[in-house]
């Protein structure tokens, strides 16, 4: 067989895995409880690995108000200094099956979403809904960190454990059909999740000013469905992981500095490049130079075909980037995507492309042949730590991380 | 000034009224407490004015149905017994500002959605989501009519009296972001219609079983927010009706026989020609020879530039109505209605059309000039009583009553 019927093969699998993807929301826990191998000294960041010599001014801000969130520290300064002196030991959320998007790093009593598939466990950090993810350490953040962990997390668990798992694949699929591309827009995302969740809070006796306030958090936080579609995407993907000679992406991941990706053939291995700078519209006061580049664990929606790949379900995204043909762009978004993809997702279809399935599987080769590399819906984040999110964008993933994964597959195949 | 210039300005008028429209949901209440001149042996019915003899079978059924609730009858003979004799008088709903789907009639203890606008009042009947408005009587109709009287209504009252009325205008106009044509696709009005409600229930004390059967009602009939729709479409087009020399349709609706419209400047006078048939697709079992011709007050949806009108929104809906290409069906349908409008609604934007508004404001003499009549989205009722649902389909409004409508506006002008 040639090397590119055997490259086929293996991508062939790949998707079929991917589709083989039934991702269910099970469990709400503590990560220590959750996690295996997590422990009160370690965090998990956002991106490919990286120390807090290199981190970003947002994910060190993170970082601080996860230090102060655990009593590890009583000050912001002493925080850290904690850090620094490297009594804390840092570690990619991605080598554990986790996600936080932005700069939310992930430490020890954060509740995380636990989504089951095929006999694994993904997880996803619960957003506390103020700015953490953004590198904001202020009170307010603290204090709903608390309040997910008391409140939010066992109250969910109840629930889930009363009124059985949520099918997170059937979310995702309605949630394409009502205008999301899930993930800068999540709106229809929450609401069914929403729709799911209440019935069994209800079921399991959660007290009603309980469910008031859960209804309140979701309805400041609009977006909140996007941690659910990271847990189900970094399940998706995570199939295509591990198999001989596939050139399938099976992660991309940003941690502000460098921009990862893993390719399914290739091991664990990262192939990274400098984070790129986002093309975006900015809050009144803010631009360019106040921005940090492209940052967090999301990108594991455009791995699986959705956000920026599936643009097409979402004109009202290219709207907000200031197109003023909002959907012939959001069209062409996503036909260029598959120009870069091996198949298409069956389960997850557009309404604006006659109910064409997503396009997924990004294949390094065409990737390369084409010119064309993925793009990335994102919020952007202020360089400094302490501030919060300034504007939201499109990023492009660099195509040198893609050029290194072709060629560490090159010395491969010698 | 001419008499185009004088009509001009008229509908410029009826326009701007309509877009005046702010209609909120304030309460819900029986009918006999809610419309004025509302009896106990008055029974309001879709359509223009129609009496037993000529009535078509779902609506006789309907009608049967309402008098078995009532407990004016007990059992279909003596109901239809009654309704022959004379003993019961029929009203058309539009004659109270009140509106039914399909052969859903009103009486006095049905629960009717108060709508609020402009200092006056609109009433559309809640749908008990069983088979009545298909001109079911059975049972789990009757039973779930007193449900919605003991339970649901009640409920529904104290969660808005607590909580506050609800902006149906904001409700629209999300829903059309979110897939929903907002008549036969109202699965997004449906969801933003329970996230505003029941954080209303909660603050009003209403029991958690309550709520929870209530969810289960919601949850089993995706489509309930046509009900609202209808309500605030009620509303917005009434602000149109009865300015001098408008040609603008202030009301479409058919009652299974005749359908009738409405012009502005041509005082209550209903328009009518024979209820079209439609082009639907049907259950397994049924087709065209077993269908009721178009019925309904629904096409007041139609009538406020949305359903038919606003098929871009939701091509999932001309999927389902089997387009092959149900995208460009879609748009199609829709830019075809700009032809015969008078202007669009800026608040109600289509994402496939780059967010321009509906078309809003059907001017007869357009639709006379272009041969083009109203595209309505319906459902389909077996012709006798008693069946219930067997197809959805699209109706098209017939062009007699639009020009029987024109000639009328002649002889005015003289």
């Amino acid at each position: 067989m040639s090397i590119a019927a055997c490259i086929d093969e293996a991508n062939r699998l790949a998707l079929e895995r991917m589709l083989s993807a039934l991702p269910l929301l099970t469990e709400v826990k503590p990560a220590i409880e959750a996690i295996p191998g997590m422990k009160e000294d370690i965090i998990l960041h956002p991106g490919p690995p990286i120390d807090w010599e290199r981190m970003c001014g947002p994910m060190r801000g993170a970082v601080i108000g996860a230090l102060l969130y655990e009593g590890l520290a009583d000050s912001p300064e002493k925080a850290e200094k904690l850090a620094m002196k490297g009594e804390i030991s840092f570690s990619p959320a991605h080598h554990h099956n986790a996600v936080g998007g932005m700069a939310n790093v992930i430490s020890a009593s954060m509740q995380v979403f636990v989504v089951k598939d095929n006999g694994k466990s993904y997880y996803s950090v619960v957003r506390e809904g103020k700015n953490l993810r953004f590198g904001s350490f202020s009170k307010d953040v603290i204090d709903r960190l608390k309040w997910t962990e008391e409140i939010f997390g066992p109250s969910m668990n109840a629930a889930l454990a009363e009124g059985g798992p949520i099918d997170l694949r059937d979310l995702i699929a309605r949630a394409l059909h009502m205008g999301d591309e899930c993930h800068s827009r999540c709106i229809a995302t929450t609401l069914l999740f929403e729709n799911e969740l209440i019935p069994r809070l209800l079921k399991a006796d959660v007290d009603r000013e309980i469910i008031s306030q859960i209804i309140s958090f979701l309805k400041e936080d609009q977006n909140f469905g996007l941690c659910l579609v990271m847990g189900a995407a970094k399940a998706i993907t995570h199939n295509a992981h591990g198999i001989k000679n596939s050139t399938i992406v099976t992660a991309m991941t940003r941690n502000g500095v460098d921009f990862g990706i893993r390719v399914g053939g290739l091991g664990d291995k990262w192939f990274t490049a400098p984070s790129p700078s986002i093309d975006g519209i900015f809050f009144p006061g803010f631009g360019p130079e106040d921005a940090s580049p492209d940052m967090g664990d999301s990108a594991i929606v455009e791995t699986s075909g959705l956000g920026g790949m599936a643009m097409a379900a979402a004109p009202a995204i290219a709207q907000l980037k200031g197109h003023k043909d909002p959907y012939q762009s959001a069209i062409k978004y996503t036909m260029d995507m598959y120009e870069i993809t091996f198949g298409k997702n069956k389960f997850f279809t557009l309404p604006a492309l006659n109910f064409i399935g997503t396009p997924m599987g990004i294949d390094i080769r065409k990737v390369a042949e084409t010119g064309i590399v993925p793009y990335i819906n994102t919020a952007i984040a202020h360089k400094e730590m302490g501030h919060g999110l300034i504007g939201i964008g499109l990023a492009r993933a660099p195509m040198d991380c893609f050029t290194r994964a072709l060629k560490a597959l090159a010395n491969k195949f010698g």
